[in-house]
């Protein structure tokens, strides 16, 4: 390991250094910018060739070996980068964004100071109805009439929430006691550090399409426009094996082997025996989770679904 | 290792199986109880002793082998206890609590729940006024006549913001969405579980004077209530060897060292070497933060202030 | 949460207390043992069903909860189980064993105790040969009369090991230095207690065929003795979902549709995209590591691969 | 926070990069250097000050807000700064280097690759005597010619090992059983990287009297060549409030502040209560642990000990 280059200084990655310290903007005041980083792809590419030695270079090039690791979850050696970011987000993101353990966050603290008066608000066309089969999604948008009347209402509680802060701390409140009823769309600051992998573990998480719209919003900006620029062999390998990949079970496989083979019978056979196939009352099958996620994955390939 | 008597079956703690399960009563309408738990102080003993070896036999018991693995900070045998407890707390002081990373956290969602209509109130008699010297502290109660007022408000403004919450539900709006303006002093309840040692730690920071006195009161109950019934040796350990405990910096130690031999001067030119002793603009001393923590620890020892 | 008949005591499970602290013999001299646990699959149940709410009373059944919690990675609740072993290992597949982070571990120490006289031996029948295309792995055994003298060999070794070590314990010197040239197959003993989480996880890796033999002959016996008696649904799920499961990118699956959908000409074209059709200078097509993966998922879904 | 002018780039630290990739080399063929680093003294502050509002403008300077920090275990803003060092360790200092669980590792692997021919060895005059008094550590070393007898021995059983490896790898044997049987003494490589707090909380351990001598000789590196380059402030603090720092339990506290206000009897009556001062059957005092601390901590600060 001793003759390797590494006297030549640290790495920097050019296409980060462009936009080191400015401000992405996320949502209606939100930002999120690059404080520091450490490593770059070709930081992954070292430490994985430590470990895994000279055999690795079989894998022809630095792209193919990144893609290897990230395929296979040979996650150590992503965890060879460091991201520091300066976010601002609502608390109620918040909450859901520290729920990840594995980084350091120093958090503007409202024991110390004055909350800047900010909260998030939501534009009359941006109101998301209740999703009725994703108890905790959403599912289109309230209508205009129905959007201005929320707006209005909530622009007044915010100032009404705000009004009642100020009115504490000018009669002398401890702030630690006077932000207790500020809204959860109250803004925060906080500075975020985390290592590539576990970055990439929360992306995996934040820009699912079953995450909360907010936070979303935030990680597809770190995503698309941080991480890509800071490692992009290893943001494109994520990006395919990782956002764009599909895991089928052990069933799940069976059937589709089955059908693939074009033994629709044996396809039957193994959907009976998961449980998959019971009558409905009303007739037809009853409603099966796992066997609905089935049927998704046999029309994604083309196949056709034997039970139907 | 394999002849101890582990046959024998789990260990249990009747004194903490007498509460298993009840609710520990904090603020209006909080609470903590514990769920399940996994080993006790003789737990402790048995993976002390795998790691030390037969030699710790020579530490006469398991109270003294416990003290003094507490008093050493070797905390790999606290390791193996683990507690499971189910809190209900206001969102303001989950904030802080969840910032203590090495724990297992479920909490309720209210993506998928509507939140039950509870948030903390602050009685009249209960309004911390800002302290002045500590920037993130309170000190002192307002009056009667202003906490009358703050009470009012405050209870208007959480029932504002309940109605809006509920309006936006009734007219369809999601979850997650609907929730954005709930005050922060709105319950949630977990459950969370974690290990003794990173228990005790938490205990440390969050039973401190300097803690806030919303999440100060959680700890309080936690660790006189159940851990204190759950692992009594330890507990006693912790209280006189972590929070009953102080500690001196090496400057310290050399200015006290020298006052408890009588040697004045010397502890007066070590407070100067270290710039304790700059005169104010206004005569006397300058302010200095360490100069004033260590005249508190030469007053704790009954040793004269040289420099008064 | 409050109504929940959580009085009634802690869970047990009774298929797991009958072999608490009964030792599960691993290669020639190592064991696995239970010592204590926390939780069941009814705990994994009930912190999904705080976090995801009433909500998740819509799976019809706890199986069907735990199944859904494992295919999607929710895995928190799986936090919520404890499990403490004691082991016996060598210290080479210890050193493996310990790269797992989120652990508790009390460890055997020689500083304080003299290593006891075991090193773990191979049988002559048990000596592997280098594989050739896999860098890390063998393939193979050595045959009869080349195990017969390695083995001698290595009894010899081991033997001259052990004598060194005593000679230098009989004149005085310190046991952590003493043991500084015993080999790495001496056998050490430790606790370790990890949460269910992070125990599949363990097992997933080292349960996988490309993990060394030896730390996979210890995983495959907690796994099938002893998790599978503890958290029989949670086990069954795992086996589903992610020991038997099968994960492809997103290439592969454009590969995979456009040729279930009979679509051969628009696979080739993925393929080649991708770069995985280059000529081989010999003629064929040349070395690509990811196109005999994919191959392989053709091959294992009965279709047909469309550059042959 | 926008206004801060982060824009200026990444920190650099002058000291710091004079040595990047700069073997400091330790023990007989080891070997410590710098690979990268994020964050400096300014980091710091920067993350502090964040935390703590502009508040902690009110301490005067940087200085004496890193004071702050690490004497009152305000860790996050340590987090901040990360280090990546390549060190090259004997195996058996890296089995406890490695129980440090908040780090990223990547070790170079002997599955993959050859092991290289480099085993630590003990020069005649380093062999360490057993301490009689402290079961886990050495004191004194052996005479001359019991040391040339025992690194001849050392030698011969090296050679041994390695003569036996390099057998096993020409017969064809897999290079992860052939390692087997090689001596703890075996030198492995590794990038090793953590954050600031965590690599101090290491080297409060292992730089510790009573760590063993191995890992003491690599923290003394890490911490006096590299850390004290890259944080000075930080370091000086570390020396200042964490190395040279003594911890007083209530008890020893009760017995220091009645000796050093002049009650000789409240102090015998303290210790006396804390069971310190039990007769010996052979007449004076019996041993007691507890006791012996804190007499050490009298004579530290010129203080009596009231019992003798």
């Amino acid at each position: 390991m001793e003759s390797q280059p590494e006297k030549l200084g640290r790495p920097r990655v050019a296409a980060l250094d462009e936009v080191l310290g400015v401000p992405f903007r996320v949502l209606d005041d939100g930002l999120v910018r690059v404080v520091d980083y450490m490593g770059d792809d070709a930081a992954i590419v070292q430490a994985a060739r430590v470990s895994y030695g000279a055999g690795t270079k079989a894998v022809s090039d630095d792209r193919g070996l990144i893609r290897y690791l990230v395929q296979h979850r040979h996650t150590t050696p992503l965890e060879m980068c460091e991201l520091k970011l300066h976010v601002r987000v609502p608390m109620d993101a918040w909450r859901q964004w520290i729920r990840h353990r594995t980084a350091s966050t120093n958090e503007v603290s409202s024991r110390y100071s004055v909350v800047t008066d900010a909260a998030q608000r939501t534009s009359p066309d941006a109101w998301r109805l209740q999703s009725d089969d994703n108890k905790q999604g959403s599912c289109g948008l309230a209508d205009a009439s129905l959007g201005e009347t929320l707006s209005a209402a909530e622009r007044e509680l915010q100032q009404h929430a705000r009004r009642v802060y100020e009115e504490r701390l000018a009669t002398g409140i401890a702030r630690e006691q006077a932000r207790k009823d500020l809204p959860l769309s109250t803004y925060t600051e906080a500075y975020w550090k985390v290592d590539l992998h576990n970055l990439l573990h929360f992306l995996a998480l934040r820009m699912d399409p079953h995450a909360q719209q907010e936070i979303r919003a935030y990680a597809t900006v770190i995503g698309q426009q941080i991480v890509a620029r800071w490692v992009p062999l290893a943001w494109e390998a994520f990006e395919d094996f990782r956002l764009g990949a599909v895991t089928h079970s052990r069933l799940e496989q069976a059937v589709l082997a089955a059908v693939g083979g074009g033994h629709r019978d044996a396809a039957l056979e193994a959907a009976r025996a998961a449980g998959w196939l019971k009558p409905a009352k009303a007739g037809g099958l009853a409603r099966n989770r796992e066997r609905a996620e089935c049927e998704q994955k046999l029309r994604a390939l083309n196949l056709e679904i034997p039970w139907q």
